[in-house]
């Protein structure tokens, strides 16, 4: 499986407010290309800390790059899946709505009435690890599903998760024009840190789009 | 007078570890290139934070570079500037070494006896606002005192408290090939945050440096 870490970032690292509030840092040309890349990808994930803050739909929006999909023999939008240890994604969450195939990544200490809740929403509920989800197995298990291209729109403390297991193969960052500030607002990795090995990357892309800029970066040891 | 920011951040967003610890970010030529801004500036300053993590000398390495300032009628190095509203610099810091004069911003509540311990390593005080340094004032103090380009070399407090007073004119940043992690390592600019107004920028340059690349941004409404 080939993961792509896809996020927007202000000019000092932060994906949001202290509030945890959705700021517009990318512009249009970036939103264009996110929609690619979803388009593009097999899945998008995003951890429950997001589904949240933002309640995203994670779908595809050029009614276009949806009939591409279609035409090659795909369903129109790629599958949703979210990191959810004890099933914290409420019922009427946009990504639940049935407009894709949608993954819960669950732990083994999920409610059972809670899994229930989410399966009869339509969700396929997949379990590993003891109270947390195992990124490795569950990963594993998705591409079992036949996912080959797994595209993560964060937050930071999944996208932290995902480097910890060395899952990532490439990062691409959108550099917005803006100052976010706070000691406590999200990061494009939180967690609990590296403190001794840090993954490495290589810097496989640098280009301007509108006010701000695109990095692309290969981790080193995961992609050839 | 001209305010720039410069700091090394991992592509992450991070200066340092969760422990603080200083983490090589850059590269030998953005090593140079930082080593040229000191020696452009008339001083260079950092928070206390930074001082007791790092114990920094801020001092320009390179001896043409020194002997160019003395050249030209400057002292060999650039002043040092230490934000320290209560005196928290020890007094065997390497900014009190005597290589280069010594600013050391404090509050009001500075106990006495530690601004004397100070005076007596050599260091000018200056004192502004009630338990803070009120940096608008001390700098302008600093204007007075022929401080007419400044560059700040961090931590992210410091970094923060400067674009909360509207005192930046200009961040150069480079990002480095690492993912730090971690919810509580200092980033670029912490403090409060943001959380209505954003200081908004506009990029300068882009240039590729070694595996990084340095984003150079210009704050609206500071640079004409
Ligand atoms: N700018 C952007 O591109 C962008 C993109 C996305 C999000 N955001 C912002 O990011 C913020 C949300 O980020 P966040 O970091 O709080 O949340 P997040 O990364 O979306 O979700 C984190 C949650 O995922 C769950 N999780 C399950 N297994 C995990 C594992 N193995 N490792 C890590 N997490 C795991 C954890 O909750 P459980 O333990 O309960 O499972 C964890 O608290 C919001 O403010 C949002 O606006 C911005
Ligand atoms: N990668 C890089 O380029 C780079 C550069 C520098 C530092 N660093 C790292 O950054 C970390 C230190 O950063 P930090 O954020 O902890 O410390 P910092 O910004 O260096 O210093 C912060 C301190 O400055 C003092 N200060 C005085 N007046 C202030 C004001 N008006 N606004 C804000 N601060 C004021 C405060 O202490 P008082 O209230 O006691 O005065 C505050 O705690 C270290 O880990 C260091 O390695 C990295």
């Amino acid at each position: 499986m080939y993961v792509v870490v896809n996020a927007a970032m202000s000019a000092d690292g932060k994906l949001s407010t202290r509030r945890r509030e959705q700021i517009a840092i990318s512009d249009p040309d970036d939103f264009d290309r996110v929609d690619q890349l979803r388009a593009d990808s097999d899945a998008v994930m995003v951890g429950v800390g997001t589904v949240l803050a933002d309640d995203p739909s994670l779908t595809v929006d050029d009614p276009d790059r949806r009939e591409a999909r279609t035409e090659r023999g795909d369903s129109a939008n790629p599958a949703r899946v979210v990191a959810d240890s004890r099933v914290r994604t409420p019922p009427d969450a946009k990504v639940l709505d049935g407009a894709a195939e949608t993954y819960l990544l669950v732990s083994e200490a999920a409610p059972t009435d809670f899994v229930e809740e989410m399966e009869a929403a339509g969700a396929y509920v997949v379990a590993t690890g003891e109270d947390r989800v195992d990124l490795t197995t569950a990963l594993a298990k998705l591409e079992g599903e036949g996912v080959d291209q797994l595209m993560v729109e964060g937050g930071g403390e999944l996208i932290f998760g995902l480097f910890e297991e060395g899952l990532v193969d490439e990062l691409s960052v959108f550099v917005g024009p803006k100052i976010l500030g706070g000691r406590d607002a999200p990061t494009l990795a939180d967690g609990d840190g590296f403190v001794e090995k840090f993954p490495e990357l290589d810097l496989t892309g640098v280009e301007r789009l509108d006010d701000g800029v695109l990095l692309t970066w290969s981790v080193d040891g995961r992609t050839e």
